[in-house]
């Protein structure tokens, strides 16, 4: 459902170039994306709300607040996430910054870099420099070997792509993501990046983006940590020949909005099925609550639990501690009015377990990849999803000894 | 350091008085403690602040807010939480309540209980009725069996015993606990139970217990978990021949105060140490701070960081992620005027890793039972201690198939 692998070949957007290499900062797989775009293409842009940004992450922000930002190219590496290298990390970036500008021949604002990988290493950008300079793509233009390119647990790549209308014109769009632990985001979310050909600002983009993060990528969560490199950038070539839009309450834009939506929910998806050592999809729905917020944070308190998390792992019809997760979200509620639902399966109402409540009926429902559990709060009206995975031994594992 | 088993004999308090059975709710161990204490002895609560509270939660939270209150006697049982029961949940305390006042002679308000176990099944009072009125104890007056009476899957009874000194007076104290998962208190903290003979008011006690529940109890995280059981009370069968404690304010109260602190220390620790599947305790202490909630919060974010968790448990000196978790917490910090040590060893300095870092000596000091984190924010005067254990793959194991 969430892999479009079939329809990938129909999308191309003209001027939107991959170049794939290996530079050595893994040691045997690619891990270097360079991708040029047409002069003056939009871009928008969602970060981590760390207070320990990456370099990159620091530079990322400060070229899209600038007055008529654009950009001309972006380079993403992993293996290295350039985070917690202080004056030497900032001083890395402007270096492979000043050198795609002179490459390129454009200003080094139109330039955008990503790093990911292990916290606190010296990211040395002379690798990356004589990597461009010097070495062979081992790849050009695959969608998937861009999205394999910025692996680093993940255990397939993340993309799709989709074709949208605006007036008579036909936008095509294109997402790649990485993610798989430390997953947790707040405001952007792991790496993700998304092309557009629709003639569109970047005021806009960057207007649809923050619109559409809330229910996509920040609804999702892996191990509720959260990453120092969080990027998510939409970009536009503005090839499509139609006339530039500068409105975002464009009428005709909203098929627009809807399929970034769904494409970054596709992506957002996608990172949690792959959360490290996971063996389930877990869908958390929170319904008529008093406001959105106490809604996301009950669905938020239960997906993070632990506790919620291996009883799933370990197909454990132990329900109570959804009710633990909701009781610890410290949301004013009424446990006697909650009701709590696996897939169809109703199992507790007015404040206990239902009366006809079938332990055997769960157990069977737990062996299926997709969880789905929806808690009516009976306090209002507003609603909110979470999407997480199951917490396993392998998680663990991939976890205690990462580095090696 | 923390179980002074070989102390525990000396201590005695006249009038308290223990009775352990096997009552069947558990199938093949103690699973019920009976306390009996003098009457007018002096009680004081603190807490769950979870809003799915068990039944004896919200029973005990009523009766001790009563004016004049005072406690007659105790039931704790493991097996079976009695949380999220409904109108079942508090017929059967109140069953239980009737007859021990019944039984002792005394008013409803004075019988207090205490219930630990799965969530959502319902408890059967008779069974606990039945077996106080026919059964004879399997122990009587042992501390440690005491303990072990209320443990669910801990591995070891937590209990501790201390003298102190008041005026010229000599007071006993005597306490226990049980928790091991679910761990992640907020006000009051998994079932403990802390008994003196100081002859003090409630209101008293109950001061001293607010004030240092929250740099002890407070302050330890196994899963950041909170269960919907955590209860601590504190006290006094006021036998001891001193005039009265009324004055919070009393200085001659002063060591007092620092042997509960004492003891509630010790029995969170011995709680942290046998965090499930936990072969690691791990101090985090958050230094120089802008104010004790941003000491409290950082360190609580690194405390119930899996990412952390799991590094420390795979001895990987992956550093980094104290990093992430710092950055994760939203407090406003500088990253280059953070300090990062291990024990002696400094790691991090001026926003990047220390110029004289050894991975090797890292390395070498996570290999200890008892792991040091210390983290200088450099923004303030204020610090903050939270205790936590390392996240193995036995967590999983055991909380996968809890119930079976």
């Amino acid at each position: 459902m969430l892999k479009n692998k079939d329809t990938i070949k129909k999308i191309q957007i003209k001027g939107l170039d991959f170049k794939i290499f290996k530079s050595g900062i893994k040691k045997n797989s690619t891990d270097l994306l360079l991708i040029t775009l047409p002069k003056f293409s939009s871009i928008s842009g969602v970060f981590t709300k760390s207070n320990t940004p990456s370099a990159s992450v620091i530079d990322c922000k400060n070229k899209i607040n600038l007055k008529n930002n654009s950009i001309r190219c972006l380079v993403v590496n992993s293996g290295n996430a350039n985070a917690f290298t202080g004056i030497k990390g900032i001083k890395a970036v402007n270096k492979i910054t000043k050198f795609l500008s002179t490459l390129y021949n454009c200003n080094e604002n139109e330039v955008y870099s990503s790093s990911t990988g292990v916290i606190g290493e010296e990211l040395n950008p002379s690798q990356i420099t004589y990597c461009i300079k010097n070495k062979r793509p081992a790849f050009v233009n695959s969608i998937k070997e861009a999205a394999k390119s910025i692996m680093t647990t993940d255990t397939f790549p993340k993309y799709t792509t989709s074709k949208v209308k605006y007036k008579n014109f036909e936008a095509n769009v294109i997402g790649i993501a990485k993610g798989s632990g430390m997953i947790a985001p707040n405001m952007g979310t792991m790496l993700a990046y998304i092309f557009t050909d629709l003639n569109i600002s970047s005021k806009v983009l960057q207007k649809i983006l923050t619109n559409e993060n809330d229910r996509t990528f920040n609804s999702i969560t892996v191990d509720s940590d959260t990453s120092t490199s969080d990027t998510c950038l939409l970009i536009s070539t503005n090839q499509l020949k139609n006339r530039k839009i500068n409105n975002f309450s464009d009428k005709f834009l909203n098929n627009f909005k809807k399929c970034i939506s769904n494409i970054m929910l596709n992506l957002a998806k996608q990172i949690v099925i792959d959360g490290e050592g996971a063996k389930k999809i877990i869908e958390i729905t929170v319904k008529n609550a008093k406001n959105v917020n106490s809604a996301k944070n009950i669905a938020f308190s239960i997906a993070n639990s632990p506790l919620v998390k291996t009883a799933i792992a370990g197909e454990d019809a132990n329900w109570g501690r959804i009710v633990m997760a909701i009781g610890k979200s410290y949301e004013k509620i009424d446990q006697n009015k909650i009701k709590i639902r696996f897939g169809k399966h109703l199992v507790a109402k007015n404040g206990m377990k239902y009366s006809k409540y079938s332990e055997k009926n769960l157990t069977e429902y737990l062996k299926n990849k997709e969880i789905k559990i929806s808690i009516d709060i009976s306090m209002g009206k507003q609603k909110w999803t979470v999407y997480t995975c199951d917490l396993t031994e392998k998680y663990i594992r991939i976890n205690a000894d990462y580095r090696s």
